[in-house]
C-alpha cells in the first residue's frame, strides 16, 4: 500500500468538480510517479466545510474558488502552514503575486498556477523551468478564448460581434456578464503574471493598458482579409527602450505568423528570444476538465522532486498494421474503364474513395485519388494489383493522408 | 558570493560549443533563480580532456558527443557516481533508455534529455511532468527540422527532392551525409523516446516502423495541394486496438491540423488526449544555440527543488507609449484630394502608408490603409485630426497590427 497523499480542496465549481474527478480517476496512475496516492481530503464550498479542518487535514491545498478575498487569506494561511499550494487564481495573483511568492519563498514551499493562465496550454512552466534563465525578448498572447471564439466567428460567419457573442454564450464559450472577458480585463490579468515570470519584473494587473472587442465590426475583419489579415485580441509583453510594455488590444496579424491559426476556443503562446528564436504553444484555453489538468499536473509537480523517468509501467504490444488514407497516383492511359477497374479492386479491398481528380495528358491520364482509412496491409495489396493492370504507364505512387479536420 | 555549480562538457561540436558560451554569457542570471553559479569545469573532446578528472570536478555532466559509445559509458559511470546527467544523445536514449533510465533511479539521480527531442520545444519537459498522469491517445511530430525544410521548400517553390536536399545543404539545413534524416530514421529515434514517456511502454528504436521522403515528388505535392493537403513527415505514436503504433511516414494534413502550418526547419508535437483535447508545441528543431537553450533549461532544473518563483530581479520601468502599425478604415465623401488630405496629416506625424485599399459607395468611399509602425501616441494625434476633415462621414476606426512575417 502507497502512502497516501491529502489534497484539500477550495472550490467546487466547474474546475473544482472536474478537478475532484480527475484526481480519483487517475489516482492509481500517479503511485508509480510519485511513490504516493492522492486522495481528496477535504472540500470547501460557500455551504459546506471548514478551511482550518481542511488545512490541517492536508498535505497540499487546491484554490479553485476565485476573487480576491477570501481566496488570498486561504493562500497565504496555508503556505504559513507549510503546505503547497496550487492554484488557478489569475486575479489573485496578478494583483497579490509579489506578496504570495515571498510568503512561498519564506515558508519553503510551492506556490504553482499553471491553471491560472492559458488553461491546459502550459507555459507558466516552459517560461519558470525551461526558459528559466532566457533573455527573453516578447511574448505574444491569445490567452483568452471567449474573444477569440467571437473573433473566429465573425471572420468564418461573418456574424456581428453582438450575434456571434450570443453564439458563444449559448455553447457555453462566454458567461452571462462576459464583461471581463470583451474588455480585455482577463487578458490583462493573464499578461501581468506572464510578462513577470518572463522579465523577472513586478507587474500588476493595473499596469497593463487592455483594449477589448467591443467596437470590432465584422466589416473590419472582412476588408482586413483582402489585406492576407486576421484579428486577434492579442496580449504583448515585450522590451521597450529599456522598458517592458505589457498590453492587450485586438490586433491583425499576417497570415504566416504562429497565431494567426490559432481559431476558435484556443489559446496560444509564443515566446520570442534570440537565442531560442521562436517557441509556440496552443491548446484549450478554458473548459472545466481541461483546466482541471493543468491543476493536476501541478499537484503531481508538488508531490515529487523534480521528474525522473520513472519505471515503464505498461507494456502495451507494437502494433504493425495500422488503419491509415491514402493519396494514391496513378499514371494511366486515358481510356474507358480505367477508373471503374481501379475503384473495383480498391473496393473488393474494403476501400473506399473519398476524393478523385482525373486530368487528360495526351494519350495518357493521371487519376489522382484520396481514401478513406483502411488497413495499410489490405491497402498495399489493392495496390500491388493496381500495378499489374495493362493501362498503367508508371507504378502507382502512394502516401499516407492524416484525415482529422481541426476546426 | 554564491556557490558554484561546477558543470562537466562532454563534446565541444556545434552545440558544445553554444552550450559554453551560452553558460558563462547566462551565469548570472542563473544565481537568483538557483543560489548558484554555474562554471565549466572542464570538456572532454576527442583529443582534450580526461573523463575521469572532469567527472571528479563536476556535479553535473552534459553529454553532447552523440553516437553510443563512449557516450553510454561515460553516461552510466557519471550517473553511478552520484551525478545528475544531461545529454541531447536520441540514439542513444532510443537504444539503451531502460537501461540509463533505471540506472538514473538507482543512484537517485536526474537524468534529463530535453535536447535529444525537438530542439528547443518543451515536449519531453510537457510530457513527463505537465501531462505526468494524463492517459494520452496518440502523439503527432514534426520532429526532424531537415525533412520539413526540404518538403517546405518542394511545396513553395515546385523544387524538385534532390534541388530541395542541395539548397537544405548549403543553408547548413542538413549534413553532407543526409541519410539518418530524409530515411526517417533520425525521426524514428525521437518517435521512440516520446511514446515511451507519452504512453509508460519500454520503445526500441528498432521498433518503430519508419519511412523517408526520397520518394515524394514536387508532383505529388502540387496535386494534393489543390485538395488542401499538405505534406510532412510526420511521427504518430498512438494506441491501437489496446497496443502501441509508432511510426514515421510522410503524410498528407488538411489545412486545419494544427502541423499544417509548421514550415521550413521548425518542429511541432501535438499531444491529444480526451481530457486535455489537445496540445501543440512548436519551435527551432535544431540549431546549436537553441539546442544549448534546451540543454541549458534542464542544468538549471537539475541544480534547484522544483520551480519556485523566484524574488523580482529586475525593476524594468513599464513603457506605455510604443510604436505599432494600424489598420485605418475611413468612410468619406468620394471626391478629389481626400486621399491627399488624409496622407498628409499622416505624413505630418510621421506615418507612412503601407496599403491602401479604396472603394467607392455611391457618393461615398470607404478607405481603408495599413500603416507602418509609429508611436501611438503620434498616431492617435493625426487620427483625431482626420476625424475632423470635412469629408468624413464617420468616425475613423484603428486597429493595430502585427506586422512581423514569419517564414
Amino acid at each position: 500500500m502507497p502512502a497516501t497523499f491529502r489534497v484539500g480542496l477550495l472550490g467546487h465549481g466547474t474546475v473544482g468538480g472536474a478537478f475532484a474527478a480527475l484526481l480519483e480517476q487517475r489516482a492509481d496512475a500517479i503511485v508509480p510517479i510519485t511513490g504516493l496516492k492522492p486522495e481528496l481530503s477535504g472540500v470547501l464550498t460557500r455551504s459546506r466545510g471548514d478551511f482550518e479542518a481542511i488545512l490541517a487535514g492536508s498535505d497540499l491545498i487546491v484554490e479553485l474558488i476565485g476573487g480576491l478575498e477570501p481566496a488570498r487569506d486561504y493562500v497565504l494561511r496555508a503556505m504559513r502552514a507549510g503546505r503547497h499550494v496550487v492554484s488557478a487564481n489569475k486575479l489573485l495573483l496578478s494583483q497579490h503575486g509579489e506578496e504570495l511568492w515571498a510568503c512561498a519563498r519564506e515558508h519553503g514551499v510551492q506556490l504553482r498556477f499553471e491553471a491560472a493562465v492559458a488553461g491546459v496550454v502550459p507555459v507558466v512552466r516552459v517560461l519558470q523551468e525551461s526558459l528559466a534563465a532566457a533573455h527573453v525578448e516578447r511574448v505574444h498572447g491569445i490567452v483568452n478564448g471567449t474573444t477569440n471564439y467571437i473573433l473566429t466567428e465573425m471572420a468564418r460567419g461573418g456574424l456581428s460581434y453582438a450575434d456571434a457573442l450570443g453564439q458563444a454564450q449559448a455553447l457555453g464559450y462566454a458567461e452571462a456578464d462576459p464583461t471581463d472577458d470583451v474588455t480585455g480585463r482577463d487578458a490583462a490579468a493573464k499578461m501581468a503574471i506572464l510578462a513577470r515570470l518572463a522579465f523577472d519584473t513586478p507587474v500588476h494587473l493595473e499596469q497593463v493598458r487592455y483594449e477589448g472587442i467591443e467596437q470590432i465590426t465584422a466589416d473590419d475583419i472582412a476588408y482586413a482579409q483582402e489585406l492576407g489579415l486576421s484579428l486577434k485580441l492579442i496580449g504583448t509583453a515585450e522590451r521597450v527602450d529599456g522598458g517592458l510594455s505589457v498590453r492587450v488590444h485586438p490586433a491583425f496579424l499576417y497570415g504566416g505568423h504562429p497565431l494567426a491559426s490559432v481559431n476558435g476556443p484556443f489559446n496560444a503562446v509564443t515566446v520570442e528570444s534570440d537565442v531560442i528564436t521562436e517557441i509556440t504553444m496552443s491548446g484549450p484555453g478554458a473548459g472545466g476538465p481541461q483546466t482541471a489538468s493543468a491543476v493536476l499536473g501541478d499537484v503531481i509537480s508538488a508531490m515529487i522532486p523534480p521528474a525522473t523517468t520513472p519505471e515503464a509501467t505498461q507494456e502495451l504490444a507494437i502494433v504493425n498494421d495500422v488503419a491509415s488514407a491514402f493519396y494514391l497516383h496513378m499514371e494511366v492511359a486515358d481510356r474507358p474503364g480505367v477508373l471503374a477497374q481501379v475503384a473495383e479492386l480498391l473496393g473488393l479491398q474494403g476501400a473506399s474513395i473519398k476524393s478523385v481528380v482525373q486530368r487528360g495528358l495526351g494519350d495518357n491520364a493521371r487519376l489522382v485519388m484520396v481514401l478513406h482509412p483502411l488497413l495499410e496491409s489490405r491497402f498495399y495489396a489493392a495496390m500491388r494489383l493496381i500495378g499489374r493492370l495493362d493501362f498503367m504507364r508508371a507504378a502507382p505512387r502512394a502516401i499516407r493522408v492524416i484525415e482529422e479536420e481541426f476546426t
